[in-house]
């Protein structure tokens, strides 16, 4: 369970908890939304936030979560994995809501990103030049800290540190 | 990233897996709707599956989920952490779709699953009886096990040893 209360305004030292699991970040839980009927399916991804940058996955175009989201944006990632001790509902998570960009292999953004991708994900390079992957990036529209039991705060892409979603939401 | 590929069809290995990932589950991640727009949103959460049964969670009225599951019942539940050591994403998980039903404080159910649950979760009886909690059964209508690099199948509720959910989907 999820303990639900009142929301704490975000201050410096939440602002400094979300961005640390945003920037510690190996992987997350990404939910897309399916369709007929709309229901949405949650898996597990990849993901690596640069530094001031929106989280970012190199995602096959044959996989379930990327056809989705070439069909609604509309995506929610959650990062902040619990240890191996201790209380797993304890453990500070990020949920973000997010709509994703694709970035193809023929975007002038594409070379950087298979660049910062591949430093902190060496094995990477043994499909990240596949024809059918491509990178997401995740823009930011909110987010909300579970900081463990008793607190919790919705947080802005500013909070997080991050440029905001252009896209109306 | 995850590998997509050619679903392998369940068999008896299959179904083992996927069946311990859901007995051993004591946390997931849920995606539920948010609406106007429609869109998915992923936290954390306790969860426990009884043997034989469809995963359970106790859940307080209170928290955006909880509210969001209330108006509509489609979800999907993530079951399978990785361990502190190797690569996350070689660690195998299972994504469930369902559509979740609440079993408040005054139903007959109630009683029994309390008791399994404080079984597993002692710490519980600090909130389990404030007024604001009840349980939510993820009545599964679909499961997709990823085994990690290059395994995947998709699952009935009778893969994984469980009940359908009897509502049209």
């Amino acid at each position: 369970m999820e303990k639900a209360g009142i929301l704490r305004p975000p201050d410096d030292e939440i602002r400094a908890a979300a961005r640390t699991l945003l920037a510690g970040a190996r992987f997350g839980a990404l939910a897309v939304l399916l369709q007929a009927p709309t229901r949405p399916f949650v898996t597990r991804i990849a993901v690596l936030a640069p530094p001031g940058g929106a989280p970012i996955a190199l995602v096959s175009g044959l996989s379930r979560h990327t056809g989705a989201l070439a069909k609604n944006p509309a995506c929610s990632l959650m990062v902040g994995e619990p240890g191996p001790k201790g209380d797993p509902l304890a453990h500070p998570r990020l949920s973000l809501e997010c709509r994703a960009e694709f970035i193809r292999r023929d975007s002038p953004e594409f070379p950087a990103l298979r660049g910062f991708w591949l430093e902190q994900v060496p094995k990477a390079r043994l499909y990240a030049d596949f024809a059918d992957f491509s990178f997401v990036r995740f823009r930011v529209t909110a987010g909300f800290l579970n900081g463990g039991f008793g607190l919790a705060s919705a947080l802005s892409p500013a909070d997080l540190g991050i440029e905001p979603d252009a896209a109306p939401a």
